[in-house]
């Protein structure tokens, strides 16, 4: 049987604290993941703060499999998630001969200044992530993946490290919608929910179309037939209280 | 001078690990704390399981003034919120009496079952945050403010609790549109937010609506006088970059 594998993200930045950037990564990520068998477990966003940035990130790489961190590798002074990654590892950080090599080949000698040379620092033995359309690249240090921030670049970068990441066995899902009220079902559902140990099944209630409160249930499991099983009892008991309701 | 209030918010949730359900609550509580002079410092999201929760809502509750939480207050076995909260707390919980009389008002005897009941408890010490359209209550437990995950709920439930928390001194912001590349301005700018100590100035690139890389610098500062110096310096300096590149 293979092992389960876990995730945690990151998410670095201020804008995000203040509200005038609203992340749109957290949930690409999460649906990424889910569908590569991977359980994202926990999620952190915090500051541009080299303190908190270190301790949020060791916390998760102790935990997890693999962390994966948006945001702060731009050519600003706000940007410093590599050197916070470095400083995490306990490793040196400089700039990388062959992002600097590439940066010579986009501009000129006065266009490739300080600033736009921070983009190219990575730390000691680090993996770049990087292709042809990205610009400054990210990088894999140990089961760290450093990412852009700007969701178009993190998703080609996550295109391209996805294909190299351990994937456990799929966590397997079936959805039915109750037609009733969650209220209704949750006496019902919490003895099903007992009597299938391995299986997770969640209760989503939202207003239907006739504005009226209904519920979607899902069922989760890594076992086809235990998903099958649960998700079997859940029709009958939807199927015994309308019937009840009649 | 006031003190500054800070926050942390905790989302508890499969469905947004899962990336079924994308969370929409933190950057609506995040904008509307910095509009009241609350800094968010962290977020945080965790599955519903109860160690997960205990350890996130403990470690933030210590770190920071307050801390909201969303989601997991529904009367179904996955919605444990509130026995996480009396938990981290060390406090009972049970049925709140007035909580109860409402939903006796709301239910037939029938339909007022054991899973409605559930959502009828209350850590002990915590008060109500409710109104007359809000069906379950949430609760404010010494410095935590336990919300529903519903969007249209819990901001209705931050409008109740919003006047009864102390705020700081607001911090200020102001932006400006650079017409530049970020990384032609990586270097300036850095040495005017080391010579503005007191303010935090951030770096946003976009890509404009002629698709040219752009930049968007927002400057923020609790103090209005030195907000505008650093504003002035940014603007300077932008002026005679655009001389430069004529």
């Amino acid at each position: 049987m293979s092992e389960i594998v876990t995730a945690g993200i990151l998410v670095i930045g201020d804008e995000i604290l203040s509200g005038r950037t609203k992340d749109k990564n957290i949930g690409f990520i999460a649906e990424y993941l889910t569908n590569i068998g991977i359980d994202l477990k926990e999620v952190r966003v915090v500051a541009d703060e080299e303190a908190d940035i270190v301790d949020a990130l060791n916390a998760l790489r102790n935990r997890y499999t693999y962390v994966f961190t948006t945001g702060g590798i731009g050519p600003t002074h706000d940007d410093i998630t590599a050197d916070s990654v470095a400083k995490a590892f306990g490793v040196g950080i400089d700039h990388h001969p062959e992002v600097v090599a590439r940066f010579r080949e986009r501009w000129s000698e006065q266009d490739l200044n300080e600033a736009r040379l921070r983009m190219a620092r990575v730390p000691d033995g680090a993996e770049l992530i990087q292709s042809a359309t990205i610009l400054a690249p990210g990088f894999k240090l140990g089961n760290v993946i450093v990412m852009a921030g700007i969701p178009s670049i993190m998703q080609a970068m996550m295109d391209i490290v996805a294909p190299k990441l351990k994937s456990g066995v799929r966590m397997l899902s079936d959805s039915v919608r109750a037609n009733a009220r969650e209220g209704d079902i949750g006496g019902p559902l919490r003895e099903i929910a007992n009597a299938h140990p391995d299986t997770i099944i969640g209760s989503y209630p939202f207003q239907d179309e006739d504005k009226k409160p209904n519920t979607n249930l899902v069922v989760r499991s890594r076992d086809p037939e235990k998903l099958s099983a649960a998700m079997a009892a859940v029709k009958e008991m939807l199927a015994n209280l309308n019937i009840a309701a009649r």
